[in-house]
């Protein structure tokens, strides 16, 4: 049975407080948790360390193998329990407390990498991480007042790609200038609404792509270090597109090529 | 000041049972609500009636010329009055009680359409129908188990595009049948994790495309009538992609030719 100390230090990390205080966060559901476990025990050192893991007896009995070499407390609940640590409305039979990295790898000079200005929306971000890993960009560096990377609805919308893309908070423009300075040649495009036509260009795939937020879309110290703007066209009345939404289609068309 | 009769009939407006008994939904938030009186004011007849417009005082002041042109029931409102009214969590000035139409308009033959098969999140459905007016695709084919327009959230979600698109539930093997009778050349594209890469192929624009819920896929009956399936390629881990933002990719490629 969960105690009620035990209780209190889970439910701590629902909030943004309790997660940076103790270095841990939540990750939730069958779908999410065999992700962590697949890169918890898998080939390389993950960055992601489990200390406990809270499960249905349903769970246990579909994961018995996973539970004999675990070396972090594993603790049976009853569904209620669950309900009472949970974050989701439905909780989904299993809960892991995780430690938060305290370092994220760097990326190379010669990848692709995303870079996000002031996206704050959990549900656009944890969809903008999962794109990511769909088409194989690593790196996403964002600036530091876009939304937590461990808040719950973020961890939940990657589906399980936040255990693969490596997410880095930082000033965007030193961070610009720091890529250059490795790198002089590496494009550094803003998607806007009054750049160049992306279907007219031959883009880069050794870039850097940044996206700002839906309603303040790029900072002007972030503009004033773009090599060029891009444009998805349009071609109906819509105003804007959703930022996951744009950075999806921006992906593709790197990657097309 | 609202009667507790008004409330009532205007709180019915937040389940669907309320709104198909009445035949009418909430528009709320002054984006939205810009949006609808456009449409309302705008060149040709707009399907949707507005019947109630409910605003606060600042919102007046700045749209006093359609408040002149108005033939429906204009109400002014205190913000502790519009928060008993509102599906928002943050109401926002306005919000309006429209007809829903009873007739869509229907596509014509030589034009992108697209078709949903039991998409049931109203963010994503609200964020492909706000796509597909970005792209000028005009009509959205969806299975009778697809979530209902009218969902505060799915209108939303549309910001706005709800009133430029036009979306038809009706059975989609019927649908497709009835399409190829008219059109037998027309190709009816299904998005799949295992069709054709789509980067490889020559795409053609006047088409049908399918797109299913991403816990179930497309359905058998569907399936069996395609002429091909899609695929968007992956290039790193990502189990699958969002249906919005498959939407989003596959439009583009669409559109770009």
């Amino acid at each position: 049975m969960l105690s009620k100390n035990k209780l209190k230090q889970i439910n701590a990390l629902q909030r943004k407080k309790g997660r940076s205080e103790n270095g841990l966060f939540l990750v939730e559901g069958e779908k999410m948790v065999d992700e962590l476990l697949t890169q918890y025990f898998g080939e390389g050192e993950s960055v992601y360390k489990i200390t406990d893991l809270y499960y249905t007896l349903p769970w246990k009995m579909n994961h018995l193998d996973e539970l004999e070499d675990a070396d972090f407390n594993c603790e049976e609940v009853t569904e209620s329990e669950l309900l009472k640590i949970s974050c989701l409305s439905s909780p989904n039979q299993v809960l892991a407390v995780v430690t938060t990295p305290t370092k994220m790898l760097k990326p190379l000079d010669e990848e692709l990498v995303l870079m996000l200005d002031g996206v704050r929306d959990p549900g656009n971000f944890g969809t903008i991480i999962r794109c990511a890993d769909w088409f194989g960009i690593k790196y996403i560096i964002c600036s530091t007042d876009c939304v937590e990377l461990y808040n719950p609805k973020v961890v939940q919308a990657t589906m399980g790609s936040i255990f693969r893309v490596n997410v880095i908070y930082t000033d965007l423009p030193a961070a610009i200038q720091k890529i250059r300075r490795n790198n002089p040649l590496k494009p550094v495009y803003g998607a806007s609404l009054v750049g160049d036509n992306i279907f007219n260009m031959n883009l880069d795939q050794n870039a850097v792509l940044v996206l700002g937020s839906e309603s303040h879309g790029l900072r002007e110290d972030v503009k004033e270090m773009l090599t060029r703007e891009v444009m998805i066209p349009r071609f109906g009345q819509g105003e804007s597109l959703n930022v996951a939404i744009a950075a999806a289609i921006l992906c593709s068309e790197f990657k097309r090529y």
